[in-house]
C-alpha cells in the first residue's frame, strides 16, 4: 500500500465522518425540537393554532407525522374564535371574561365514546367553579343560586360518557350558562342534545359547537339594540339564545359533509313546536355571534330556503 | 513512530472531529431555527404571545438575545386579552367580532415620536374599512354615516406622529368606535388624549391601554341590565363608556412605574368638569371590560379611594 492513498483514503474518511456528523447533529436537534413541539402544540391550544407555522420552520427534513393528540381531533375544522380558548379532556371552549359565559364550546361526539356509559355515572358530577379562570371573571354557584335560571350545560353532560372525567368536566362552570328551566333547558333544548346524540349513533363522527347569542332587537323608528340581563354579584350574562352548529362527517371516503344549525331563544319553547323549527342559516350565526364555523369546509348549497326533513337526513346522507 | 500509536492518533483525531461536527450541526440547525422562529414572532402576535414557551424548547445553547421588535416594545407589560389579537405599524389592537368595535387598543407614546410632527399630515388620512376583516365582521364608512355618531378613534391619531403610514392607519375602522360627537369626542375625550401626550413629553415613555365598556345598569328590584344600541347594517355596537388605562415608566433605573385609568359616559359631559373626577380603580374597569392590563405589573397603593391630583402627578413623579 502505498503511503499517499493510504493518506488520501484517511482523509476522505474523516471527511465523509465529518459531514455524516454534521448532518446527524442537524437531525438530532431537529428530531428533539419537533418531539418537545409537538409536546407543547399538545397542552397550549394558542400553540397549536399557529403549528402550521412553528413547522413550517422544521422543513430541512420532512416532518415526522404528528400522532393524533385530542386538540387536533376536537379542533380538526379550526378555531370559531380565540378569546381565552381552554383544553378540557374532551371538549374545548372559548371563555368569554366579559359575559362569565363561553363564546363557544366545541365537542367531537364518536359513537364508541357514547356507547362507554357503564363506568360513568352522572350523580358523581357535581357543578363547581372552574379555578383555572382568575377569580375577577369567574362566574360562581352564588351567582346562579335564586336567579330563577337553571344552570344549563353547552358541552351536554350526556355527549362525554366515555370516562368519569370527561362527563365532570362538563359540570365546570365555564361550561354552563343561565337557561330558562321549564320549557327550554328540560324542554326544547334537551332535545335538540338527544338529536345531535342520535346523529353520532348513526353516522359515527359529528362535531358539535355550541354557545350563546346577545341578539339586537328593533326599538322603534329604525334603531336596533342588544339587551340582556346579568345575574349574581359577578354579573353572568343571560343569552337571549342559543345556538348549535353542527357537522355530521360523511362515512364515504371523499363524501362532503353534512351541516346544520340551530337557534334557540332561551325562554319556555311550546312542547308542540319540533325542534327543526329552529333551523337558522349558520351564516347568520356567524353575523351575531362574531364566530367562523369549520372554516376549512366550503359551505353546501343546503343552507337555502329549504331545509331537509329529519327523516331526509337520516336517509339521504351517508 | 510506532504503527500502533499511530493508529491511535488518527482514530482519536476522527473521533474528536466526529463529536465536533455533530456538536456544530446541532449548533447549526438550532441558531437556523431560532433564527427563523423570531421572525415568526415578530409577524404574528399568537407566536409572540406563547414565545416564551417555544423558545424553552431551545435549551441546549443560552439563546441569543431577541431583537427588540414593535410587539414586543407595545406589549412588553403583556396582553390584556386575546381576541383576534392584530399588530399594526405602531400599535395593537383586538377586534370584537360580535360588537365590530375593538376589544382594546395597545399603543407605546415615546417623546421622540411625539416630535416628528413634521412631515405627517393628518389630512392625507382618510376613515377606511379594514380590509383584512373578513366582511361579516367588518364595520364600513356606511354603518356611521347618518347615525348621530362620530367615528371616534381609540389609538389617538395625534399619538402616531412619527411616520405618515403610523397616523394613516389609526383611521382605520377597526380602531374606530361610535361616540358622541358634541362634548364628548370634542370634549371630555379630547382632552384626556391631550393629557396623555403631557405625560409622555414629560416623562418619556407612557403606555396606554384603550376600549369600550358596555356597563351594566340597575333595572329594579335588584335586577341588573346591559343595553347598548347598534348602527348600521353591519350592527356596530355602541358603547355605554370608555377607558383608558394609562401607565407611566419611571425615568429611574429600578423605580415604580405609576398607573391610572379614567372610564368617561360616551355622553356629552359639562365642560367645567375636569378628566380627574372620571379617574376609576383599574380592577373596575378589568371586570367590566373582561381584560387584564399590565398583568407584569404589581399594582401599586396608589388606587385606593384618594387620586393624587394631576400637578401631584407631575411633580412628584419621577
Amino acid at each position: 500500500m502505498s503511503r499517499p492513498w493510504h493518506l488520501l483514503l484517511v482523509v476522505a474518511i474523516g471527511f465523509a465522518s465529518a459531514i455524516g456528523c454534521f448532518v446527524a447533529g442537524v437531525y438530532f436537534q431537529h428530531n428533539h425540537a419537533t418531539r418537545l413541539l409537538q409536546q407543547l402544540v399538545q397542552q397550549d391550544p394558542y400553540a397549536y393554532y399557529i403549528s402550521p407555522k412553528i413547522f413550517g420552520v422544521f422543513c430541512f427534513f420532512s416532518s415526522a407525522t404528528e400522532p393524533t393528540h385530542r386538540v387536533q381531533r376536537i379542533m380538526k375544522y379550526g378555531f370559531p374564535g380565540l378569546d381565552d380558548v381552554r383544553l378540557y379532556s374532551d371538549f374545548v371552549l372559548s371563555y368569554d371574561r366579559r359575559n362569565r359565559v363561553a363564546h363557544w364550546v366545541c365537542e367531537h361526539l364518536q359513537k364508541s365514546n357514547l356507547q362507554g356509559t357503564r363506568h360513568v355515572i352522572r350523580a358523581r358530577a357535581a357543578y363547581r367553579p372552574d379555578l383555572s379562570v382568575p377569580s375577577t371573571f369567574r362566574s360562581t354557584l352564588a351567582d346562579y343560586r335564586h336567579s330563577g335560571f337553571d344552570r344549563g350545560h353547552l358541552a351536554a353532560a350526556g355527549n362525554h360518557h366515555g370516562r368519569q372525567i370527561d362527563c365532570n368536566e362538563t359540570f365546570l362552570l365555564t361550561n354552563i350558562a343561565p337557561q330558562i328551566g321549564q320549557g327550554f333547558n328540560s324542554g326544547a333544548w334537551n332535545k335538540l342534545e338527544i338529536y345531535v346524540r342520535e346523529l353520532a349513533q348513526h353516522f359515527g363522527s359529528v362535531y358539535v359547537c355550541t354557545g350563546p347569542l346577545f341578539k339586537p332587537r328593533p326599538q322603534g323608528n329604525d334603531k336596533w339594540s342588544v339587551q340582556y340581563q346579568m345575574i349574581g354579584s359577578s354579573m353572568v350574562a343571560v343569552p337571549t339564545h342559543f345556538f348549535k352548529v353542527i357537522m355530521v362527517e360523511s362515512k364515504l371516503p371523499l363524501g362532503k359533509p353534512y351541516m346544520e344549525a340551530y337557534v334557540l331563544p332561551n325562554t319556555p319553547i311550546p312542547e308542540e313546536l319540533t325542534i327543526r323549527e329552529f333551523l337558522c342559516d349558520i351564516r347568520e350565526i356567524e353575523h351575531l355571534a362574531g364566530l367562523n364555523f369549520f372554516q376549512g369546509i366550503r359551505r353546501s348549497a343546503i343552507f337555502g330556503s329549504n331545509y331537509p326533513s329529519q327523516s331526509q337526513v337520516f336517509r339521504d346522507f351517508a
